[in-house]
């Protein structure tokens, strides 16, 4: 079977539902599709489910599927997740909690499960806990500022477990939990120990902060806890290389969205960032582009664009702003197409989910896909609304069959039988 | 994410296939949409596989699925749910038969396994049961009579199993069997002893019971044994308060069939049955409609009205008692769409499962299914026949789909990830 390359370009948060801002139409009803136009009439399209029809996706649930894992049956929860788009490095076995940043009284009964919500010196007291909070019971802690008040523990050890309760209460007037153990073995009651041990250590390092007096002074609550919940711990997913059903050797992701970086680490891309990429509405995207056909000359099997405007203009409510970054990163499709040989690559294009700009958060509504392969069977559609979508020959894929199309298409995977 | 009410309206049975006696048309096509249309037109439609396509649903697994929870891996057996629709109350660790109302001969050699099917006298042989049988080594056993020689029989105590076998040998001119344990421990031949007991203490009864003599009077076969079959060990579904994913406080479920409001009970809805509503074809729909309306008004955040008609026309074989009862469900849904704030709700008319008039039992076709949503893509058809279902941009959902879908569109459900 012939082997092709495989280029996949997400944008971030594509589909969407009429907005009456635009008279009831969707942003990608106002996009000019000229540049691809040639490409998507060469493509058959469909929708994709991320997860399955009826669950909102994360981007890390998401980007789990898009590259062939289950993530109903391979996801340790959010605590890991959240720890890696806010910057760690996680290793399998490493727990991680989602944590907030907190008020608190001397008797930690919790005042403001916030601290106040907007905590401008957030990154300095995360820094200045992460000088001073040392080992404890020779497991490291880490503490990772995600945005706002919101962080994330990564505790990393030997023989620990996610089987422990959470620290945060869940609701004020109430003294912060002791984390207790939820399975009966050594590694969830030594858990549980380490947590409510960080839980005094940071109570007593925050007692003393310089940064605390200055919030005091202006009159803002001090940030005296971290209160704990949704202990997960990190799996280890198969790279590439090591899926025998596969053959794919080297794969390449290029974004500068810190959560799908780390995603894409973790399944065995080459992850990188081009200059100028910043994952905002203002990044140079074409620097994407170009990097896509550089690692295509270079042989790479698979490469993966990811460009996150979208999603940022969708959860501010902008459609103008989405229907711009659409068109942008049409043109970073455009790019790639033209400059590889079309007889020689599968390239998809899609969101990696929903984000209408009318609910600013991820739902459920499958996603616009399109796949060009030298030989599919075409729908000649030469736009990509959500119409054409829901029109389209490839039906309504979910989870994993997706990744599994496109590395058919590219002669890259084994029979399932004789 | 702003929280809408959900208002789902069940036609049970409501699919078909073509019907000889139309002109080959089904039901649906002879049905007038004219008091929904302008609903159906801004709905979303397409198709709904309560379980999974090829699998005929019954109604208690399609409502499982219809609310959310997969019935493939949490359906303990159609014991207990044929005890619920007999009006059982049952509590988790129960376990449940499936009997016959059978004939054996004194050697207990079955002569009939339906003691000739009709028994007008069922009612009464199973009231003389229940109150003359007693506990059996502390367990205590209830007989429910379900349809002609049908029955349920419940056992309710600590330390039960169902994991035995059936005394019911399947055939006739076969001795009664002894119900064996399927498992190595206590509770499964605590259970098989205590069925065991069951049988002989039935047999015992029904001898001496005055209305078998009259049965024998009149030349009908004597009904004195009950043939056990599918052992079910009920188990507890969480309600929708504890499904930490879900946003639902308070959830009412409008219906008069007893496996339908025992199904919904088990999930944590109320359950009411307006006064005039029968479950038959004589229902009094308009009180459903009415009793919704006003549970919209009290606040309620789930609202499910249930109408059984269409079904039984069609377990009757009768396409125009069918056409008439979903044209009758069809003013419910008018009703309350005129009686809600449809910038405030979603809403969903479907079937529970396809009952083809031609075939008078449930088949496993896909349900047509209409969403009602505020801002949803519409499909713009302004009837919903098979035709339009397959048409339609939802495209085809399978069990827990549907319910999320809903859930999402309502603001309802949790992010699957970060």
């Amino acid at each position: 079977m012939r082997r092709l390359k495989i280029v996949v370009v997400v944008a971030d948060g594509l589909g969407d539902r009429p907005v009456p801002e635009l008279g009831m139409r969707t942003p990608l009803e106002l996009v000019d599709f000229s540049p691809v136009a040639d490409l998507l009439s060469r493509s058959a399209v469909g929708l994709w489910d991320p997860i399955r029809p009826g669950v909102r996706p994360g981007s890390d649930t998401a980007h789990l599927a898009l590259f062939g894992v289950d993530p109903i049956n391979n996801y340790p929860g959010r605590g890991p997740f959240e720890a890696i788009g806010a910057g760690a490095s996680l290793r399998p076995g490493d727990v991680a909690f989602r944590g907030n940043l907190a008020t608190v009284s001397d008797e930690m009964v919790v005042i403001d499960r916030r601290a106040g919500r907007v905590i401008p010196e957030a990154k300095q007291l995360v820094e200045y806990l992460n000088q001073n909070i040392g080992e404890i019971e020779g497991v490291r802690v880490e503490v990772y500022h995600a945005t706002e008040h919101r962080v994330a523990v990564v505790f990393r050890g030997p023989g620990l477990s996610d089987a422990v309760s959470d620290t945060d209460p869940h609701s004020e007037g109430v003294r912060v939990l002791e984390s207790r153990p939820l399975a009966d073995d050594e590694a969830a009651r030594r858990t549980a120990r380490v947590v409510n041990a960080f839980t005094k250590r940071v109570a007593e390092l925050l007692r003393d902060c310089p940064l605390n007096a200055r919030r005091e002074e202006r009159g803002a609550p001090p940030v005296n806890a971290i209160l704990l919940r949704g202990a997960g711990k990190m799996v280890r997913y198969p790279r590439f290389s090591e899926r025998g059903e596969l053959d794919v050797a080297r794969a390449v992701a290029i974004s500068a969205t810190a959560l799908v970086k780390g995603v894409c680490a973790l399944l065995g891309f080459e992850v990188v960032t081009p200059e100028g990429a910043t994952g905002g509405i203002d990044s140079d995207l074409m620097s994407k582009a170009r990097a896509a056909v550089e690692f295509y000359r270079r042989g790479y099997d698979l490469i993966y664009v990811h460009v996150k405007g979208a999603d940022a203009a969708s959860h501010d409510g902008n459609p103008y702003a989405k229907v711009d970054m659409i068109e942008r990163t049409l043109r970073v499709l455009s790019y790639i197409a033209d400059n590889v040989d079309l007889e020689d690559v599968v390239i998809s294009f899609l969101g990696d989910h929903t984000t209408p700009v009318t609910v600013r958060d991820h739902t459920s509504d499958p996603v616009p896909v399109a796949v060009y392969a030298p030989g599919i069977l075409t729908d000649g559609f030469s736009r990509l609304t959500e119409k054409e979508a829901r029109r389209g020959s490839l039906g309504r894929l979910r989870s994993v069959e997706l990744f599994g199309t496109l590395m058919d298409y590219a002669g890259r995977i084994e029979k399932f039988g004789a």
